[in-house]
């Protein structure tokens, strides 16, 4: 088939808006009618990227209507809406039997080749092969990906909100969940306020933290941190975090900490400024030339813990469908994280709002595939689609 | 009462066996007649160290019989037979409530003072004031300590074995089996061959795991360690621990790590030598000088955890009965750790042992109080004791 997407051709160049051609799912792929899908600024990344293989279709977080399935698909069918997650699993290994998923390394050499799972690309034009992109490859009208990518929400889910979860949401939701394990009546800091920091910090106030503490160097930062939950706000560019994190916990310091700042110095403030017996989970990818330095003296009686999370530990299956539900019964925040709607073919409106915006990127340009008069033909034919 | 104590009465000189003065038990507190105490290598520590408070009776590994109860003492009676722990704890604090009293802060102040609980001395002699030490002082013939430092273990535990549950023996059981919390199964590697690492490797071998791989620079230690239930070892002065640990972990490196060498480089090799999703147990007390260094490329990326422990997360209401039914059953040895046994008059040979011995102290010098004829009769009379 035929369809339109938004194609790399170069490295930080426009992207390009092209017909292309899309072969049929095989087995265990799943055709995807895109419905909705996120900008986010690890394509800005990969877009900037020598290594990223090209020519391809950017685009790891979406949602859409299952439009086909290839064979031995059992958990979607056609019609099923689902959100997209870009770490499918094998469900077999090491790492997937101890209920590490988020760890199985199954998507590890696809992802780097711009392939599907078998190690072949669905995409082309011309007869020119087009590389995929994590798996995903959202900017386009419709996406082959793998089964275990394609996880049901429910119906009621609009897919601007839905298009969000499967990257910084999940991501964010699952350091303060799954990873940190916060729990009701405790006190949190989460360092970074970015994508992943605020949803970190919704993780938080779900779980029933009592006091979320917000740490960022950005004022506006942290602002939009207290509308998504924040009880209290740390300004480290004026304050000692290690100090103010005790002064807010009765000089205790936190419960659990989560930095999300990708620096090792933050990581450092946040072990410091957490309780004895207390949590510290990294979910920011450091720079590779760092180390991370912790104090030694007295370390094994404060009997503290650190942890690095990967995708939050993220279980798509199971928590897709929670992040849904939490947004659809108003208690998970997500229309808020859309800065602006957009149609695909100007997507490249939403790389440069990168470069004007000031704070780390919080929301998200989302890009829209069908009008509002499509989307409510979609629900009143209860999500009937033709290829 | 007057009993026999071997007494500090200076920086590094030997012990003096003295008549002290021993005051009856206040509320809260119970007089445990001795009946065995290990020489732990923090005695010696404690021998040479100017800031111990001073005339001291040392020793904080012992295990007796209740003699006498002071007011408000619920938990133990008179011919109870017990194992002690110098870390009695609150029960109502922020750490103890959230299990871990391993962390309790109640008896920092008084172990540091000299005193029990209330910041006084039951100790004298000829009206001089001696300081306790470590809440339990069990080079002597009878001592007066907290309530909570009397756990009651069966009747059938041999006195000079249950001396030596209270310290290493705990912290290395705990380490593996409540701080790692080690699977069936699992490959675990164990760093720092002493007096808490091999029974790290029992807990680790109780706990099922399928590789235990000691980890030492002495090869003494290591064919120790394999007395003690290691399946492997590997000696770090001649071999790479991290690229070792891989190779017999199938490339993935071990489930989990224990370190207890209180050397940060060998944390820093169990963190590269354990897996994806693993976790790191530090143990040992890092010299406070040093810094702990882990690479941070790619850390949120590999799900490790690294975790202090005090004391090894014991708990000793649920431990010390728990390792002396295993002793009694067979599968803990304690046989093994008791490397002579000797009468009070004779301890500073205990001490004198530690100057001979080529390894860390594995095992231990056991002081017995009561001849094998008293111990008969004692057994005999089911535990009645006068003072
Ligand atoms: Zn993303
Ligand atoms: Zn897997
Ligand atoms: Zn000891
Ligand atoms: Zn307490």
């Amino acid at each position: 088939m035929k369809m339109k997407a938004a194609v790399m051709t170069g490295v930080g160049t426009p992207l390009q808006i092209q017909e292309v051609e899309l072969a049929q799912p095989k087995a265990n792929e799943v055709l995807v009618k895109m419905g909705a899908t996120g900008v986010c600024h690890s394509d800005l990344n990969a877009l900037g990227d020598e290594t990223t293989p090209k020519p391809t279709i950017l685009g790891h977080e979406g949602a859409g209507i299952v439009a086909a399935v290839g064979p031995n698909v059992t958990k979607v069918k056609v019609g099923d809406k689902v959100a997209l997650s870009w770490a499918p699993y094998c469900g077999t290994c090491e790492f997937c039997v101890t209920g590490n998923v988020h760890l199985c390394e199954t998507a590890f050499g696809p992802m780097f080749e711009g392939t599907l799972l078998d190690g072949t690309s669905r995409l082309s034009k011309n007869g020119e092969l087009i590389y995929h992109n994590s798996l995903l490859s959202t900017f386009a009208e419709y996406a082959v990906v793998p089964e275990l990518s394609c996880i049901r929400i429910p119906d009621a889910m609009p897919l601007a909100q839905a298009s969000l979860i499967g990257c910084g949401v999940a991501t964010g939701y699952g350091a303060a969940v799954h990873a940190a394990k916060i729990t009701p009546g405790s006190t949190v800091a989460v360092f970074g306020i970015g994508g992943v920091g605020v949803n970190a910090i919704q993780g938080a106030r779900i779980a029933g933290a009592a006091k979320i503490i917000a740490c960022d160097m950005k004022v506006a930062n942290l602002e939009i941190a207290k509308k998504f939950g924040a009880t209290h706000t740390i300004d480290v560019a004026e304050q000692n975090a290690e100090e103010a994190l005790k002064e807010l916990t009765g000089g205790y310091g936190v419960h659990f900490a989560i930095d999300c700042s990708g620096h090792t110095g933050a990581t450092e403030s946040a072990w410091k400024g957490t309780r004895k017996g207390g949590t510290v989970v990294v979910v920011g990818a450091f720079n590779p030339a760092a180390a991370l330095q912790l104090p030694a003296g007295g370390f094994h009686r404060v009997g503290k813990i650190l942890k690095g999370s990967f995708y939050g530990d993220t279980q798509p299956y199971r928590d897709f469908p929670t992040i849904a539900q939490l947004y659809l019964d108003g208690k998970f925040m997500l229309d808020e994280l859309i800065l602006g709607r957009i149609q695909l073919d100007d997507i490249n409106q939403a790389f440069d709002s990168f470069h004007d915006c000031n704070c780390i990127n919080v929301g998200r340009t989302v890009v829209e595939f069908s009008s509002q008069e499509q989307k409510e033909q979609l629900k009143s034919t209860d999500s009937v689609v033709t290829i």
